[in-house]
């Protein structure tokens, strides 16, 4: 198989704590209602654009699989090839998980409270081991060193714990010749697009990547891509660009 | 790790053919609403006697996979490493496959027909490649010699394609000190309880696997069982087995 190479991101939909308006990042929720709805129709885009993956990496968090499984379902591709890592993991909210957006918002102030959720190399401060929300102790991070499982992150982090797995898993898949779907989070799927177009450390924290919505690229042989990522759905994707922009403002 | 080494084995529940009491085989059918239910109910055996799995092997058809995910998701372990095979699929069916059981008992008569069932080398005959149920062209099984996707088989054949499978992939997780939970069908999981529990050739088609109940294996350093396989639900697995026995008999 020779290049162009076919790359499809799908962040997963809403959760029950998104309805909640919690910070989530490493805990592991579930998804609503709608976010299967958007996931089935995730599913549904794929199989009528006839861009079915071959492979499917996902983060080790059961609401990015829960999208994965519900979206290959709907295009008749459940039995392709699984790898799953944490380094796919949404970004660790540190001493925010747990806690109301809204209620954060109001306690810390807009400017901190956007700090957190949007520079680039400030993390929020780190969730205590015993924590309620801590995932020290998570078997599904057994094998993890403990100096590896982060206590909290910045996106910067994201990068740094995420390229490792887009160079040894991804990339040699794609090389491959397989066409490779991702479903992960907002901040992971932000750091492989920022690597991806070259996006720079300050203008990163504008891209808002819609839930539910097949992103494809396509790459050339040094896996650059041939032009900007495509949405399957562009009028969705962009509605639902915005309203992930608004999050935590009511 | 060391021995004992925990094998789980989980055959999927009714599907949208058993309903219709067709002949299955490869057809890529997908589980019934009462499979699904069977499925959850797996799940929550696994998870009250706390048997979690570290890693799941499942054949590359979707009522297999279905089962596995929906089993896992009810015992939050959603999470671990996904192997798929063909090795792992149901018996290839043959001409057999897409067609009404009570009528092809009708047709052929109980000798020929419990022949077909349950005889060990005798395979039904062959499916043309270009029958509504044939799997040349299926994208899944792309990747494999055309020589080795069947177009018929018998148990002995379920046994000499699966058994390689067994020692390349299951037995190395296993002696990795990993539990291991298998989702298959009636007759790849019949292949491998003959081979655990040395079963003659001429008993083996007595073996009734019930749907939907986790049956575990706890095995020594060689992976010999160190005793009888146990359903996690005894009752429900006699139930089930006595209604597996039947089947076509109506």
């Amino acid at each position: 198989m020779t290049a162009p190479y076919t790359l499809i991101l799908l962040r997963h939909g809403n959760s029950d704590w998104n309805q909640k308006n919690l910070f989530t990042g490493w805990v592991d929720v579930r998804l609503s209602d709608q976010g299967r709805a958007e996931a089935k129709r995730a599913g549904q885009l794929l199989a009528e654009s006839g861009l079915l993956p071959d492979v499917l990496h996902t983060s080790v968090l059961t609401r990015a699989i829960q999208t994965a499984d519900i979206a290959l379902e709907e295009a008749d591709r459940l039995w392709i090839d699984v790898k799953r890592s944490w380094r796919l993991n949404e970004r660790h909210y540190g001493a925010l998980q747990g806690l109301d957006k809204a209620e954060t918002l109001e306690k810390y102030g807009p400017e901190q409270f956007q700090l957190w959720r949007r520079s680039f190399d400030v993390p929020p401060p780190v969730l205590a081991d015993d924590a309620e929300y801590s995932q020290v102790g998570d078997p599904r991070y057994a094998d993890l060193p403990d100096a590896d499982l982060p206590r909290t992150e910045c996106l910067k982090d994201v990068i740094d714990r995420m390229l490792p797995y887009w160079e040894s898993d991804i990339s040699v898949d794609l090389k491959a010749g397989k066409t490779v779907l991702v479903t992960a989070h907002g901040n992971s799927l932000r750091a492989l697009v920022k690597h991806l177009d070259g996006i720079s450390d300050d203008d990163i924290a504008e891209l808002n990547i819609p839930t539910g919505i097949p992103l494809v690229y396509r790459l050339d042989e040094n896996l650059a891509p041939l032009g900007a990522g495509e949405y399957l759905d562009p009028e969705a994707a962009a509605a639902g660009a915005a309203a992930v922009a608004a999050q935590g403002k009511k």
